[in-house]
């Protein structure tokens, strides 16, 4: 018996909660499947269920009870999905696709931004933005373009492994540009974030270029030293641990080196799953590998939703109610920007220069902006660059991108293969 | 790349507490397996290593950033264990050993109590406990003998388990008792928080007979609704989830039987292990039970770590100092009740009436009083009750008890097979 409550967020509400994240997101998964849909559309729509405008089983605004331990939770899952994704990827691959996937990345964030920046400034033109300061217009045209460049690989990985489609061509070069796409983002998160501080600020000094490169070069250099020193140490230290008796030793070693690549991922500025997914890939070459896959799948299973879940719960849907007056103007700002959001990525997948590749996979791959699109917004609307109305189309946006890309990547693949005569098939794990 | 802070406790720092509670949990645990130590000994070593008082990686007191998240996680870990070792408990050998369990429970109840109540009756005579209100001295002994009455399961189940011992008569006395003496516990929770409430608005009325009544009914009627009606219908249940397509539906419908279960005996007031214990009883005979087990183990593996770490943190090693002045009563009243408190749960065991059964190990196991001794100390101190003296002391001899029974139990074991020629074997899963 126990009558302590933990803080805000009672223990046996966190239980039933965690069931019912559980329950539902397969339960949706499976309904998703049954008409031909990714499970993960079904699990983000579970989320959008329990969320706070709807059920509120799960927090879903920071401060709320509870708040903190279901996003931290969260972020862990998506970290062991992209570790799983990791561990399936075969790391000379990636290399041998890292020029498209650079071509790709770039494209895929320069049109966007650029389409992003003359959208707000079109907007502020027909008076859609409400009030805001003429001398700012250039720079919240900036920050809502910066809001179109990011890539949130989550979802599309997820996809694609539920797929089983992880080992085409097109997913290593959707996976190589989403990690570069990362760094390009760090780098404008640095500049805009510099423009916002010198705008507030009222001096108008230069750019600090050495600071946006030392970023660059931190982020470059993890990857660079993550994987040549991973690869001449983990073969060695994963046949120590194996040798180990203790029970479980080898998942929850493997887990901790991706948790600890995450950590200092996110010490160097990047997302925390870009160092997930670099420690998959080293850990991929290890004796153990197979092993460390089969048993981290049921704790990715038990993880990875709560992520899922949380994307959707973020969504309020009484936004999307179009005879709510004031919701008009967000909701064409919002779809505007989702169009361009779309058209922008889907562009990136035509640069690559090489024959038999689905481009339309790649570049519908590319379109969630997920909790990287967010960040993005919400520096915006914290610093009073961003009105609320401006925020909430921007969110609108990001969430349509996430929500659209699993339907549209099951078509591109299912058309493009029908056109080749291949089988498309389902594998269950 | 992602700026965001999780509310008090950012991202990376939860991930690098993460990946170093499963780390250390491991290392701590071989390293106590190499010197003949069960390794939950280990783990809460490295809690205590991990905790406030020394390194401070994992938040160990309520309120402090990040502690919510690691105590709910804690809370799943030992719901998952217990719910695994209840896979591993055959339901007709439980109620088979419920006369012997009962007896167990009872006595193991009834002695702690008397002993701990004249113990503080004596402390108070020679002036250990400070300056208390003499009208209060025979409630303080009561609730100081109220937290020597409950019985941790979570620590001498998860010793039996590393020493695949589950399966021995002992075993299952201990886990019967262990689900008993958490209904007592329950009673004795209504009786003192009804008796404090009375002295504290000076009222004298009657103890609340029928609210007592109704509590112990609710908690047995939850275990009798629960076993019945979850063998009812989870054999078709878990026949018709293994239809389900979408991965890993099989492994988490079967957490969320746990997680439901463990809430629902939460909500009638037991503890949420209860709750677990009950759903893995259920559980075990369902067609699927295999896989479930088989499956959940890489989960508890990740989960379970964190109760174990989270219960060493919570010792403050300063307390231990005995050069310390104010410390000397404390470490004097603490070392009388952890003798009382041993003393008290050992006997326990020589009530049972069978023949071979080693009844060292029985009275061992249930000596630890984990985190149920600590919600009575708790309600002790926040009523005012105790002296932060007397609730340090109470703290201390919980934790010694916690950190003793799993060495003795090994030797217990060890002993007495050795006396009967048998082989202590431990197998490697």
């Amino acid at each position: 018996m126990s009558v302590e409550e933990a803080g805000g967020f009672p223990v046996e509400r966190f239980l039933f909660a965690l069931a019912l994240i559980l329950i539902t997101s397969k339960v949706f998964g499976e309904l998703a499947e049954r008409i031909k849909q990714p499970a993960v559309l079904g699990e983000l729509v579970a989320g959008v269920v329990l969320g706070g405008s709807m059920l509120a089983v799960v927090p879903s605004l920071p401060g709320q009870a509870g708040y903190e331990t279901f996003h931290l939770i969260a972020e862990v899952g998506v970290a062991i999905l992209l570790f799983e994704i990791g561990l399936e990827t075969n790391l000379r691959d990636l290399i041998r696709v890292g020029f498209n996937a650079t071509l790709v990345a770039v494209v895929g964030v320069a049109i966007p931004f650029a389409a992003g920046f003359l959208s707000v400034l079109a907007f502020e033109k027909f008076g859609l933005l409400g009030n805001i300061n003429p001398a700012f217009t250039t720079l919240v045209a900036i920050t809502a373009g910066a809001t179109l460049t990011a890539t949130s690989v989550g979802i599309t990985a997820r996809v694609l492994s539920d797929m089983n489609r992880l080992q085409t061509e097109e997913a290593r070069i959707v996976l190589g540009a989403a990690v570069i796409d990362d760094i390009l983002g760090l780098i404008i998160l640095a500049i805009v974030s510099g423009l916002i501080q010198a705008a507030k600020q009222g001096v108008h000094e230069g750019l600090n270029i050495a600071g946006v490169g030392i970023i660059a070069l931190k982020a470059f250099g993890f990857l660079f030293v993550a994987i040549v020193v991973g690869n001449l140490l983990s073969k060695r230290l994963f046949d120590l641990i194996n040798k180990m008796r203790v029970r479980g030793v080898l998942v929850l070693s493997a887990l901790s080196f991706a948790l600890i690549f995450a950590y200092i991922a996110k010490l160097v500025g990047l997302a925390p799953i870009v160092g997930a997914f670099t420690a998959g890939l080293v850990l991929a070459r290890t004796n153990q590998f197979k092993i460390i896959e089969t048993q981290l799948k049921p704790v990715a299973d038990v993880f990875t939703p709560v992520f899922f879940i949380m994307v959707g719960a973020a969504v309020d849907v009484h936004v999307f109610n179009p005879f709510e007056p004031r919701n008009v103007p967000i909701l064409l700002i919002a779809l505007v920007l989702f169009v361009v959001a779309i058209a922008g990525k889907f562009v990136s997948g035509w640069v690559v220069f090489k024959e038999g590749i689905r481009k339309s996979v790649i570049g519908i791959g590319m379109i969630p902006r997920g909790e990287v699109g967010l960040i993005f917004a919400n520096m915006g609307l914290s610093s009073g660059v961003f009105s609320s109305q401006l925020f909430s189309a921007v969110t609108v946006m990001v969430m349509l991108t996430t929500f659209v890309a699993p339907p549209l990547l099951k078509v591109a693949f299912s058309r493009e293969e029908a056109a080749e005569g291949e089988v498309t098939e389902e594998v269950k794990p």
